[in-house]
């Protein structure tokens, strides 16, 4: 049986301003302290009027004020009027004060488009143990509030403010015909792996005309989380304030109640939209020449599967020879042994795209001009079959270079 | 009450050639491959007779022949007659061929000293995946036990013919005098993070003259790796073949036995051993620039004082700050909070060997030039006190380098 919906995706869009309901403001208020107005660095997205929202947050032990503060909100609230997001400073490790400032923006927000304090959600990305300058920050939420708008432009804006040391922008849309009626769920977000100086940050902003509640929302946006972000890793490191917000506008008219054909594919587009956004972050990361996936098969349980996908993607040592371009398998066979999950060398497949290079722990020298022109490319695909089971996980991930250290080695 | 043993450690000494009963021989034989005779890389240590020996074994699911071959002839007799072992071909992942020639390895020695074939250990470091040169090895083999003495030269000869991408050798040598008797324990090693251009393998070879038995043996010796081996971290990967052997040849007529002042001295004694090759091995990482000590105290349990440690030493983003000489606190807190062990940041403090970084998580920023001038230093210490519970764990680690990168990043 066929499914009952297509889902199109694009990227090239506005974010959030395809979505009826949302107007967005990005505006430049020199959080930096560098007296630079050129950059823009607050965001702020404004709904028509409080709408179910729900968010996936960093289980880091040391979270930020904003992250604090954006749960407590959801656990008071089913609804949101409000995202407020500033780059140039994390306000992470910054206690009492932390928090006080984050509920001081949220109040500011409030107060400036009219709503409940908790009604609003922050969120900030830069440098960690700093204040926030809250003079610069109240007078950029004044001024996107007066300018915030559902245009192309101002999504543009938008996307653009919540960046780190991103290279470009990132947003996708996509359009999901369900029974014969039409939504859409469109996305903007920012990169891991950065650092500018101090923290790796993932944020993303997803917004939708579909009519869900909160605990729809949660549990759809959870399962799309598992299946894109948590599935990409640039260092391994996570970041201490690691935020995904999703808001549903209804303005479509389309219910999405779990069990239904809206809610899978609402699920599906979600999904997609994150996993696009994942990708794109991937891409980005900083100083990376090379975006590696990295499939591991016929494990004995996903946990199997996932503990030797993580060891390889994480493994500095296989990272660098995919920055050499160098196809080492011994790396990789040595990282998947030291995750120790209790596999048998002398049963594992490998593959660089379709090429083998083991079969049953034998190395297919054969092909070893294959295997350097695979690892040679920009993007190519890992395939580690163990043979063990049926199970399957799979990790985007990128090369190390030099360039990355250089560029993380600070002050 | 004072101990009744004193011990005295030097590295300015010939190995194992500083202990009674044992004959060395490093030789040449082109195992690399590039009709190089002028790099040694074949090691054997010999035994006047049958001595008990044990050994300590990586635990990657992935074990190269030696390995098995290892543990398989420790679990068939209590003592050995010699240790051979190669550098560059690690026999790892060669599979049934692999164990034949490790096997035909054992025999070769047997034959050349006349001993049991199970009597023999074997290691290799080097290159993973290709069949060693078995003529080679033959031809080695039958020299190295032509020339194999007692002698300090050859001492230095068997430590140097170990080394893979090693700048220098590691020797060194316990004097511990116990109760008016005196014994020694020596041992020779090779580095982590050692990959020419393939696998990080850590070989560690120790002789001592004490009279102990085989269980004995892998009593003190599984505490002295714990303490040394086990609490150092370079790129945090773990080899096929990473293997530390103990072997006692009685010859001092000491005799050292459980729950004896001769034990307490024995374990002691071995622990800095181990402690003292472990840190030549990190002070010998491939291109690194310096050696960081981070201790993590305060904690509910060792195993999260540990985990905390592995999650600072091997996060990329602190590893290229300390490589900057950038006191950046944000990440050393941002890697403990992901290990996720339960922290509270507001409890935390941080020191940059002396001087305060964060006193109950809160930044000490008056200190800023203090905090640069410590991790501007060659060596320095990390402590992070969790303020929870009452255990501590430690563990020695580097920095990462571009160098590092550009070294490993392969053809």
């Amino acid at each position: 049986m066929g499914k009952s919906y297509t889902i199109e995706i694009t990227d090239n869009c506005a974010g959030l301003a395809e979505v009826d309901g949302f107007s967005l403001a990005g505006v430049a208020c020199d959080i930096r302290n560098k007296n630079d107005f050129n950059r823009l660095d607050l965001a702020l997205i404004k709904l028509d009027r409080p709408c179910a929202a729900a968010g996936v947050f960093t289980t880091n032990d040391v979270k930020a004020a904003p992250v604090l503060t954006d749960i407590a909100h959801l656990s008071l609230t089913q609804t949101i009027s409000a995202i407020v997001a500033n780059s140039g400073n994390a306000n992470a490790c910054t206690g009492g004060e932390g928090l006080r400032d984050a509920a001081e923006t949220c109040a500011k927000v409030a107060g400036a488009i009219g709503c409940e304090k908790h009604q609003v959600l922050v969120c900030s990305t830069g440098r960690i143990g700093e204040r926030l300058p809250m003079e610069k920050i109240s007078k950029g939420i004044a001024e996107a509030a007066a300018c915030a708008a559902p245009t192309k432009e101002n999504g543009l804006k938008a996307a653009s403010a919540i960046l780190t040391s991103d290279t470009k922008i990132k947003v996708v849309c996509a359009q999901v015909l369900c029974n014969g009626r039409m939504f859409r769920i469109a996305g903007m977000a920012k990169g891991a792996g950065m650092i500018e100086p101090n923290m790796a940050t993932m944020l993303c902003f997803i917004g939708s005309d579909a009519d869900a509640s909160q605990s729809t929302i949660k549990q759809a946006l959870s399962y799309a989380v598992g299946k894109s972000f948590n599935r990409i890793t640039i260092d391994g490191d996570m970041s201490t304030n690691d935020t995904v917000l999703a808001v549903c506008s209804a303005k479509s008219g389309v219910k999405v109640e779990p069990s239904t054909e809206e809610f899978e594919a609402f699920r599906e587009a979600l999904t997609k939209v994150c996993r696009e956004l994942a990708r794109k972050i991937v891409a980005d990361g900083e100083r990376i020449t090379k975006v590696v996936e990295t499939r591991v098969r016929g494990a004995k349980s996903p946990e199997q599967a996932e503990k030797i996908c993580r060891a390889i993607c994480n493994s500095l040592l296989v990272k660098s020879s995919w920055y050499g371009s160098d196809p080492n398998w011994g790396r990789l066979a040595d990282a998947a042994g030291y995750a120790r999950t209790g596999l048998d060398f002398s049963k594992m497949d490998l593959f660089y795209d379709e090429v083998p290079v083991l079969i049953k722990g034998e190395a297919q020298a054969q092909n070893k001009a294959l295997w350097k022109s695979v690892v040679s490319k920009k993007e190519f695909v890992i395939t580690m079959d163990l043979n063990l089971g049926d199970f399957e996980e799979s990790l985007l991930t990128t090369d190390l270079s030099e360039a990355y250290v250089d560029f993380n080695k600070g002050e």
